[in-house]
């Protein structure tokens, strides 16, 4: 199971990605908000036992100076890919990109793009691929699909 | 009494700054490190439970993605002073300036400049001076210091 | 009292949730343009009579290059908290952010979030709070309501 | 297995700090220049091999127009760790976190800090610790030996 | 011939000034969509035949982690100018820019402007023009044409 | 005369250049410390009278924060020339940039770059020029001596 | 009489400022378009005349990679004022900041904030106060006014 | 014939990596000192005749506000490779980068990386290879020599 957090609910349309993405793959996801400023005790408490309860993965999005998939890392030891979110006050999206990417040494967290929710769900999936067959197999042909859309995209452009 | 903690003992030479000055004004005050990633229990325990130790305003100095100030933010009531550290590995400071800068609404961290110890502990004092007449005297006596330097500056300039 | 100051009227609508939240917690305000580039003879009378008036914190927002914080903080003995303003023609906010930020040593400004006025008036109170049992207490209180707004929309989200 | 590419031998210096700690915590591992402008052949073997010669995840390092990683990843379904490297000529760095970071949707590269090898290391290794219950207790006796550290030096600190 | 290629259609709109002002020169070219994340063996067999098909310059547009014209560069002895688009979740740009103009010693990319195809277009006639008098002279016509407007726009504004 | 005023002793060897180039060209100079920051009184008494003692441009150079030349500006009416300052702690110099530029409508700083100080000698020498036929063909001299410089320098790479 | 120009009849918006204020000072004006890259040879013969036509300042206005500042002043003796406009696909306006204020030793740019033609009209007219008291008791005047007109915002503000 | 020219002498240990390069192709070059902004003449005279005295492409480098490829680009209808150094009080080369890439449409500058002179040389091979199946032939096994050398650093790691 992948848990999938965030920062408020404000992130959900960004994170909604990410939620779309695995469950096209089937695989279990599990969704909550989870503040590092304003639920603490929430986020100590997700983050030590999240991999007590069967999840695999967490995927943590947040937005401004954003703790939350550092934090979690620094209390969990699954693998956590944080999604910069570029949220309303932000300075381009550079306070979510830094505060996310620039872990000290020992806590890493896997970082995607800004906004980038979706290929945070993808990079999920390749992990829980990595001993499930399956999900391997699945995202072995959702890479195909990409290549035959842009195909079919440059089938419409030489045409036109 | 001023509580200051920093991420790593390699922050202490910046922060060293923050306790000299601080004794300069014979304020107390309490030297910790704290790591928000690597020691997560000692950070909730210690912002949850500083302003009943006495301690009326937290400095936390932390660089590269610097989540201390911040979470301690989230779980104190105290007023928190962040420094931004420029570490090793930083990308020339703008990671630790925005993670702590940037703070989203409801949890305020009060910011100084980059390697800005020195000013973080004169805040804290003027902190402590809008309650103790004491304080406040010493801060003015401190700034016509500075004043004076600058005057004696510029009588060297002029006579050269 | 707080003194909330700002170096033009253009700069009320960010500023006025540093009002609205010290005006929920019942701390006594009080609201006036200085502008440090237009009226500098008001900028120096306001600043060296300010704790002589009653006020206890400063805070001052502008944007551009954003000199309002960093000037009154070097003729007050106060604490000065600098709102960083988005105005139109900024550099992305940039140049408020780094010119209210990065202060000298020896005249800390406690600098918040860019347009973060809301936090500025949180850390004003927070500051009173250091002495005043009182306006603590509201602090915890407030960021217990912050908590209770999150379970809110973490619920939401899992039913949905 | 983890295979660690870099584009250069000049990247090994950085890229070492992955090699040593998969190599404390047993875990196998493969290490090879593949670089994508120099030698785009072995980059497209390389990558479409991978999974069927038994790497479970790769670790890709390189410096300015940083194109390893995402070029791996468009032709593996494997996780792909990327490790921008700070390169001479180099624009401070931003040059290589950026062509890591901002992939596009469906071909997601797992960024960490600049110069992060030994945080690309440890997510390995937390990616093979989801299906494998020893490496997972290892990531957990290591995060544990992480607070040992911060503890020693805030005694050493408050005994100074 | 000119063969112009694109990472996605949704670059199209901007990489129509390329071929529009290409056609103006009557300088044949060849559109097509190569992705180099979604059709890795398309953009292959694109670069290494390219020159044996006629290509002389290619052009290469693409947004975010741009690695299309650096990766055709890699594989193609053809000049290689690359347009940095600025796509949807782009930071400002800067990632486009960089991931095309920073590319390793020995794989030049010709860098234009962000979003700038025309110039793009421009700068493949010119490079045409150094073997081809007259697509040279079209070059010279069409800078003087530059001077014309610019002189009806002086006359225009002196007048008003 | 031109007034030559900076923020600290330690931007004199930069500031030196300023001075050096107007005694080359024989024009009167002035040169002082005023700290925006640490001696705001002498700030605004220099600012007020500098047009009354007979100075006819000012040139200002401060680092960080650099709050000097806009506040000259805002209480003199001569022209100001702004010299951002590299200072330590300076976030590459973007802060003393950004301070000194970005002056809001009504109080503009003449900008130059970053440790420009040459430069701003001779703006002030070509202000001067502005009314002063000598000076104006001291700067026509000068400029031809820049020309003059480069041609050895081409003699000597053609030869080599 | 000031001398104003702009690369692009484009830009004429923001350069009206720069006109009006100067109208307003009954300063004469002589307005006209001479880009840097399309019409090199009016720069040349604009730039060497100018001082001779009877113009005494030059303010120059252009956007990205903008050229015209520093042109006209490596061609004329007299103080010319740089106008960083932010164009269509600019950078977020950096790089016509950077290409006017970073100009080499020897040749300087008096540069003002981006878009700032008002303030580059009110630089030259300082100017031209250096030796017109006329012009000089103009902007003493317009000063007083901006504190008027701060006041009048203040007593609004107070009363609401 | 190539010609590489640069705009101070200063720029010469990173313009000779051009040199040499073509050199090592068997490509005539012909290096010269020219200013954009102290010897313009010089400029115009280069640009007008460039082509007419049998030179096919240009190489300009420059640091800073770097308007020399730009302006050659401007007189010149051969294609101009822009260099940008990272000169002395360079902004981290952010200067010349955008001074030299952002041209406006319709004068386009192949710019290559900070301090590229190399590939600068390499792209002026790859332009006169369009027409030149000699110097098309040395690009192929200049690319063959760089993928060996990358394939013996791998055989050395692999060994160590």
């Amino acid at each position: 199971m992948i848990g999938i957090i965030m920062g408020s609910d404000s992130d959900l349309p960004i994170m909604q990605e990410a939620i779309d993405i695995l469950e096209s793959f089937d695989i279990a996801i599990e969704v909550d908000i989870v503040s590092a400023h304003r639920t603490p005790e929430k986020l100590v408490e997700y983050s030590k036992n999240a991999h007590l309860r069967g999840i695999k993965v967490i995927i943590a999005g947040a937005g401004g100076a954003a703790h939350l998939p550092g934090m979690v890392a620094s209390m969990s030891p699954l693998p956590v890919i944080g999604v910069p979110v570029k949220s309303r006050n932000s300075i381009d999206g550079w306070d979510s990109v830094l505060s996310i990417l620039q872990m000290p040494g020992g806590v890493p967290v896997a970082t995607v793009a800004l906004d980038g929710a979706k290929n945070a769900g993808i990079l999920a999936a390749q992990i829980i691929g990595t001993s499930d067959k399956c999900v391997l197999d699945k995202i072995i042909t959702y890479k195909e699909g990409l290549k035959l859309k842009v195909e079919q995209a440059a089938k419409r452009i030489q045409n036109s």
